[in-house]
């Protein structure tokens, strides 16, 4: 089932991610092509408050061409630790820090054509963080009760998928 | 919090994806970059069978550099119905057609740079059908349990977005 890398062209290589065009060799042995966007990987925070609300962050996002909800999110420094990156990430986009951050597992976006992977954690114990918060993010910040994410999650009215993935996650560990 | 489009440069117009590095303004003035990657968009099926199996498929994937265990998938021809595309994917990669094609709801993969946008579908009433499979897609079917389907991603086992969040809406529904 293994197709095997022939060659490789870097067609981008820009701030957030790279652009491969790769001739691979089909199981078969034919020739094709895959469109390959190379990306660091990411975290993203289920980060629930002492009410069981969860943190959301409302930012524009140019590739839906509109403003959408989504928990707190972050794209990977070079080599960094995805708990390091979470830990900061969440301070930065909702001001508050977790004393605890567990892992809910990892998952590819979108495996067809981009490398990036997403690291989900749960972030609960929240406290006032000292670190500033990003000023340049142009960041809404909305506390939602999970049982109301979920509404929204099932009604469609949440359309990113990580934010979906993360609610329903955690709708399973909470029995809601 | 809307950010304006100055420029838009392309860079890359492929098979299946575009590559487009926008100047944009923000909303306090400054100006800033924002990569896009351009998607037609695609379909996910979660099909269930009459034992309540659902059928996942087993494929190379470049940009994880395995194989990976997914719901049936497919991109959208331009312009082309959802519903249209999801009752033809199933049929090339199953071998089945379904009676039944609901929609569970679409989402952005990664909107922070990329348009595609995936539309969820649940299928059930399943049976033979007459259209070829694919032959040149190396892919292997296979029938796994709802509920085993929803402990591979509680465990971490389920590494790909799409599957993970059809496998929880459709555990929701049928009350796993």
């Amino acid at each position: 089932m293994e197709e095997k890398t022939l060659s490789t062209r870097r067609i981008y290589d820009g701030r957030v991610i790279k652009l491969d065009v790769l001739d691979v060799a089909l199981p078969n042995g034919q020739k094709s092509m895959r469109e390959i966007v190379k990306h660091p990987g990411a975290v993203a925070i289920v980060a629930l408050d002492d009410q069981r609300n969860i943190l959301m962050v409302r930012q524009w996002r140019m590739a839906a061409e509109r403003a959408m909800l989504e928990i707190p999110a972050g794209t990977l420094n070079p080599g960094e630790d995805p708990l390091v990156c979470a830990d900061r990430e969440l301070q930065e986009e909702t001001g508050q820090r977790a004393e605890k951050l567990e892992p809910l597992g990892a998952f590819f976006v979108a495996p067809g054509y981009t490398t990036e992977k997403i690291h989900l954690f749960l972030a609960t114990g929240l406290t006032e963080s000292r670190l500033p918060m990003d000023e340049d993010e142009f960041i809404e910040l909305e506390h939602i009760p999970l049982e109301e994410a979920v509404r929204r999650v099932t009604a469609g009215e949440i359309e990113d998928g990580k934010t979906i993935t993360g609610v329903l996650r955690a709708a399973r560990l909470y029995g809601i």
